[in-house]
This record gives structure tokens, sequence and C-alpha cells, in this order.
């Protein structure tokens, strides 16, 4: 049974979540449209293989699984073509109850941030998400604001604190006046999230060592997104001993492990990772 | 006369560069059709307005500057329609000459950054930039193999450094093991750069103290584009004295004072920004 505190929680990014977790569990299945996995589904490296590879990742995972992460780079890489996938395959997701996070790392300050944040979450662009992965490069304080209204709409952020490639380190682990940066975007994230679970929340990568970051494990009470688990390194059945406290708040996003099964393997691939996901959490 | 050493530059980011900004000097004209410009502009806050205003920009652009900065996100906002009007745009702009640097600030690592770089560069999208701005949130180590294949195709890449919102300095200026971030990030753009002009590039905001971010402009042989003039509170006939050595090396981004000026105005105000210009270079 999950601790988290669930009142007032409405109309929420958080209480959305909560809700699509405990019908489907935790796996969030990422859609990777890579011009080599195209090719190893048989599918030509074109918009038309874009759209079938999509939206039979969203078919599959309709039902099975609580979210769908796509990284929008594989559909900007074809352009305005590319964003009318984007469009049709975050409706079908929607209309199918997943939760959508738009993987995207946009980050930019006032008006700039404000028309990423109606292209994702708006209506005037046809793409639809719930949520949308931010870069904090140019701080999480310049954009807090800009975030308001559509937190209040049921919208949900994960800000990148800290992720799974090494070279991220030298930025990540930076510190200032002694404070760890990522341990201070976790307080800025919290100040702002106060008790309710969301809707602010973490890019936190499976293969990290989370103390090394300045972490406590403890006091954290937002939604988490982890990368890096199956083809990355980390397994899913490790979910717990990875997260500690934490493994109950986080959206588990696999990608490659799971789409290289191809059209044919895809929902046994993903019935698999949901089996290994609950002996992670020891369910 | 410009001390830029030119040798071997004959398809790079850096050569280019240099010859527009020969012949039509250093300032660059952000396209920035946020909604309130576009109502301004007496235009509707849709496609076709976005269209008019982008299209006017590029045209007014032509022969007066040597390089335009359309603001990415204000074409997202309209999804794949806008993403149209930012091809069509950024091709226009190209065939009339000016250097198209996408002001996207992408960041991610691995196959997703070589998409975005795909999507800005390559031939699928219909999308044209000479340069992309991109956050190094995720480690510039982590992207610099990434870029390699594009550089050797003239492409170039401005890499946030030091942006003009107070709240960015909490990253930016974050230390570690006592090197200031910021100066980390150089040293790696200059050992990446070597004795070449660009085509790694940073931005570096004009409303900044440089010297507090660590940053030796006396070493410097690398592009920098400098948003913050105009609106945002520095003045271009300041240039010399805010990039001192660097000011050779600068793209001098004015968007919002520019643009303000609206259809009938913006050729006037940009050969008037390009005077008050000249005086900060004491041309």
């Amino acid at each position: 049974m999950r601790q988290i505190v669930r009142q007032n929680l409405a109309s929420s990014f958080g209480a959305k979540l909560i809700e699509a977790q405990d019908a489907f569990g935790q796996l969030c299945v990422g859609i990777d449209p890579h011009s080599v996995l195209l090719q190893s589904w048989g599918l030509a490296d074109d918009v038309a293989g874009l759209r079938q590879f999509a939206l039979t990742v969203v078919e599959a995972s309709a039902g099975r699984v609580s979210a769908i992460k796509p990284q929008v780079s594989f559909f900007e890489r074809f352009g305005a073509k590319g964003y009318e996938v984007l469009a049709e395959a975050t409706q079908l997701a929607h209309n199918k109850g997943l939760v959508v996070i738009a993987d995207a790392k946009r980050g930019d300050i006032g008006t700039t941030m404000d028309a990423y944040l109606d292209a994702w979450f708006g209506d005037k662009s046809g793409l639809y998400a719930d949520a949308l992965t931010v870069s904090p490069y140019l701080g999480l304080g310049a954009t807090s604001e800009v975030f308001d209204k559509w937190i209040s709409l049921g919208k949900g952020i994960y800000s990148l604190v800290a992720t799974s490639n090494p070279q991220g380190e030298s930025v990540q682990k930076a510190s200032i006046h002694g404070h760890s940066l990522a341990a201070d975007q976790w307080s800025q994230l919290n100040a702002l999230n106060g008790t309710e679970f969301g809707p602010y929340g973490a890019v936190l990568g499976a293969t990290l060592d989370l103390s090394s970051f300045g972490i406590d494990q403890s006091v954290l009470n937002v939604p988490i997104l982890a990368p890096g688990f199956g083809a990355q390194g980390a397994l899913l059945s490790d979910a717990s001993k990875i997260y500690g406290a934490l493994a109950k708040n986080v959206a588990y996003s696999v990608s490659r492990s799971v789409l290289q099964a191809g059209s044919a393997g895809i929902v046994e691939a993903i019935e698999s990772a949901n089996r290994e996901l609950a002996v992670g959490l020891n369910k």
C-alpha cells in the first residue's frame, strides 16, 4: 500500500499519476524512434516509419503501463511532419488513459519558457503532455513562476537533477558555498512542493549513487522519473535497492530494452518488464 | 581590422560567420514572435500571424545584418504548423545569405542529442540552421563527440555558459574542487576548439560582470552570442566596454527593442541598432 498523502489532489498531476500507477503499475515506456530501431522493426527511416513505430508503442502500452515517455528529439528530427506524428501519438495515448511525459528537456527563461509550456500543455500545438522534462541550467528559480498556471491545470514538471551519464557530473555535482547543486535544486523543488505529492518532480538516473549527490532520500515526497533501466544497465529487479524510500515515487522508464523486441515482441517485453519491476518492488 | 586567424577556415562555421559579419556587421536580429508582439503588430495570435511576423523580420534583416536568431519556443507553441513556418523562415534567411542561429537550447546525451542535431542541421526536417544553441546541464563532454559530424559540415554550436538572468547564477557560478563551472566549460570549449575561430561558441549575457564568472577575456578565440541588448538593459553603444578584447567575436543579439518597432518601423530600428553598435565598437 502506498503511503503518499492523497488529500486535495483532485485535479493535480500527482493525483493523476498515483491513480494511473495504482491501476497499471509504475513502469513507463519510452518512445525512442531511433533510426536503428526503425530499421530493426523493418520500417523505413521516414515519417511513415516513425508514425507506425510510435502508434504501435502507444497501443502496446495502453492498459499495461501507467505512462509513456516520448523522446522528442526523434520526432523533431522530421520537423513539422514529425510533430504531426507526435501530436497524433500523444493524443492517442491520452485518450487511452496513459500519462504522457514529454521528454523534451526544455529550459529557458521568462516568456520563452512560457511559450515552451504553452507548446506542450496548451491547445494551440496539437501536442498533448501531462508532464514535461525541463533542464535547470538557466536556474529553476527562473522558471518556477511560469509553471504556476499549468500546475493549477493539473500539469507536472520533471526537472533534471542527476542524470545517468558520467559527463553530467561536472555540472550536477558542482557546489556553491559548500552546498551541493543537486541538493539545492531538490530543496527548491520541495519548497515549491509543500506537503503535496507532485507536481514538481525530478529526473534521477537509476545508475547513480544518489547519496553522492547529497540527496536525502528520506525527506522527499515528489515524483521521480528514472531513466537508465534495461539497456543502460540498471535492473528493474533492483528498484527498491536503488531508490530506497523513494521507490514508491518513481516512474521506472524503459526504452531500448523493450523497444528492441520489435513490433511482434513488444507486448511480451512490456509484460516481462512489469514482472521484473514487481519483483524489484516486492509486490 | 579584425585580428582573427583566417587560415584553413574554408568551410567552417567560423569562416562563414566572419565573412557575413565583415559584410554586414555584428548585429543579430532575434525572431521572437511572442503573442504580445503579434498583437502589437496588428496580427492574430495564430499560424498566419506567426508566418507574416517571421517572414517580415527575415526580409527586414536581409542585407542589413549578418545573422538572425529565431527563438524556437515561439514556433513550437504552434506545433507542427509552427515548425512549417520555422522551416520556411529559416530557408528564406539562408537563401538571402543570413547566418541562421537556431535558439533552441537543446541538451541531451548520445543518440538523443544526435537526433536534435539531425533536426537542426540535417535534411529530413526542412529546418535550416547554421548554428544551434545548446544547454550543457548534461555535460558538454557528453555531447562533444556527437557534434563532430556536423562541425565538419560547417555547422556551429553556441553553448550556454553565463546567461543574463540572476536565477541562473546558482547553477552557472557553481564550482567543483574550487574550479568555476563556467570557466571549466570554457576550457573544454577551447580544448575542442584549438586555434581556429569557432565552431564551438558560447552564450555570454551582456548584462553580466564576466570576470565574476572566472572568464579570462584575453585568451578566448571563440564566437560569442550575446543576448541582453536593448530591452534587457545593455546598450549596444557599450559593446567594447562590456566585452573588452572579446568584442570582435560577438554576435550582438537584439530582439524586443527592434521587433517592437512593428512591421512599418523594423527596418529603421535595425539600421538604428547598427549605428549604435558601430559607436560601441568604435567603428
